[in-house]
């Protein structure tokens, strides 16, 4: 079978057999580690042609720019916006293309920039650095966060954000506090870390990434289309919370503050053999779990 | 300008000004910096609807896996193959997805596993080391190579090559030795480093990569496309020294081993400010720049 041809890294991946369940691994989540999105923190973007990507947002971690991003879905300022960069290996953005629209009232024009936590709190520490920070983790609430100059023992105020494929980042001028979640980007391909300290991260991608990092790319200078025609139309933006509450999509997260957790993450720090690996795994690469909730 | 929003990542993006030709940065490669990819060490894959993807093979590094490649590609095998495997955030595999189809004669059925690298030979060492190994760097020819488990002093052998997004990895069985090369594989997303002496790499891909990472993820087990109307045809892979000298793509790589590149991947280690950057860059994220040979 083809499929056998990466039975190395299958995981958990098969299909239980019909006739017994398997047993839990101790890297499984059980029922409690999964904990409700709330509505106000999941963000419903359609795109032309009706498919649908959820971004989890991240209130915790970036107040001000997620409060924007709230205002402005509320407003339904994103209806009528597209998707009009795609830079291969680096990120797809979206928002005004016009750049003509104006702000909705409320929204903080020049929000202080949000590149740094006020602190840095893993639930789960990784091993070992990488090159871009000293020490790495996820926190009990699912997010990936990162502290301290790589390669010393130099500590950089608290922490940050990692730009992790999938992520959102707040897209802005050159002034720190020109950023004001009106336009926004998501990483599509390899690292997009040495973002990491200069762009807000409001949230992340948990479904339909696919749709953002499969677009075309454009080879105009930054990526961005050179033609109204190549823009994917955004068809509307929604807060779950603004929605009909029957039609709301229900998320859950997993947890990070269990042992569940920290058994998959050591998993991949030292995976079984044959599977060769030298003890670490980079923040990115660990999967930060979501599903629907049942 | 929504071009400004990433002024400061511009780099030297823009436009040169019609009345003067701008400066050369310390970074910048000069004519002699580029050397020519030879015709046998160019692979030309030609997807349905004609569009091609360039893969920038690697003797010296895989030289059992690159030969078994070349005789493939020689004997026309993947003429009538298919992507047929695309997994979200992961990879994209190609080859034969019957399964049926015989191996041409010369091929080595079980070539040793081409894993490690014989010498660990950068000819730029990056500064910090990554979640994945203790030293990253990049060869005089353009590979990004690693070396050293990380967090500790412990040598792990040589080195090996580093599974970047645009590697073209061997699919295998469990067994080290069952990857032929008939199955090749590319990294579409975040890290794949956990592959990293796990799987031979045998190339890059250089011009077509959105070919592959832009295409639809299959929901299936591991990415594979279930049915074969999902998969995408291949009209044909060549080597290019097996087209007719007229037709042949010429390209060329950046050599690494001058100040010039050095003092690229010291940019991207120490960024200019307004940018803020911590001393650190991972070995996939150096560009290894490649160009149609003028």
């Amino acid at each position: 079978m083809i499929a056998a041809l990466f039975a190395t890294l299958a995981a958990a991946a098969a299909a239980p057999l019909p006739q017994a369940a398997p047993a839990a691994l101790p890297s499984d989540p059980v029922e409690a580690d999964w904990r409700a999105i709330p509505d106000d923190e999941l963000l419903v973007m359609t795109l032309a042609g009706g498919r649908r990507v959820l971004i989890r947002l991240a209130p915790g971690y970036a107040p001000e720019h997620v409060a924007n991003v709230r205002r402005l879905a509320l407003a339904r300022w994103w209806d009528a916006a597209s998707v009009y960069r795609v830079q291969e290996n680096w990120v797809a953005q979206w928002g005004d293309a016009t750049e003509k629209k104006p702000l909705p009232p409320g929204i903080a024009a020049r929000p202080a920039a949000e590149f740094d936590l006020s602190a840095f709190r893993p639930a789960i520490r990784l091993r070992v650095s990488d090159a871009y920070s000293r020490t790495s983790g996820i926190t009990a609430d699912g997010w990936a966060i990162a502290s301290g100059r790589p390669g010393t023992a130099e500590a950089t105020g608290a922490g940050w954000m990692a730009h992790c494929y999938g992520t959102v980042g707040v897209a802005r001028d050159a002034s720190p506090d020109t950023g004001t979640g009106a336009e926004l980007f998501m990483p599509i391909g390899g690292s997009a870390r040495r973002l990491d300290r200069n762009y807000t991260i409001v949230g992340r991608v948990i479904e339909g990434a696919p749709l953002l990092s499969g677009l075309p790319r454009s080879d105009a200078p930054m990526g961005m289309y050179a033609t109204e025609g190549e823009r994917l139309p955004i068809i509307s933006v929604r807060l779950a919370s603004d929605m009909p509450a029957a039609s709301r999509p229900k998320y859950q997260y997993r947890a990070a503050d269990n042992v569940r957790f920290a058994a998959m993450v050591a998993l991949r720090e030292n995976p079984k053999p044959p599977m060769i690996g030298l003890g670490g795994v980079d923040v990115c690469d660990v999967p930060l779990a979501t599903r629907p909730a049942p």
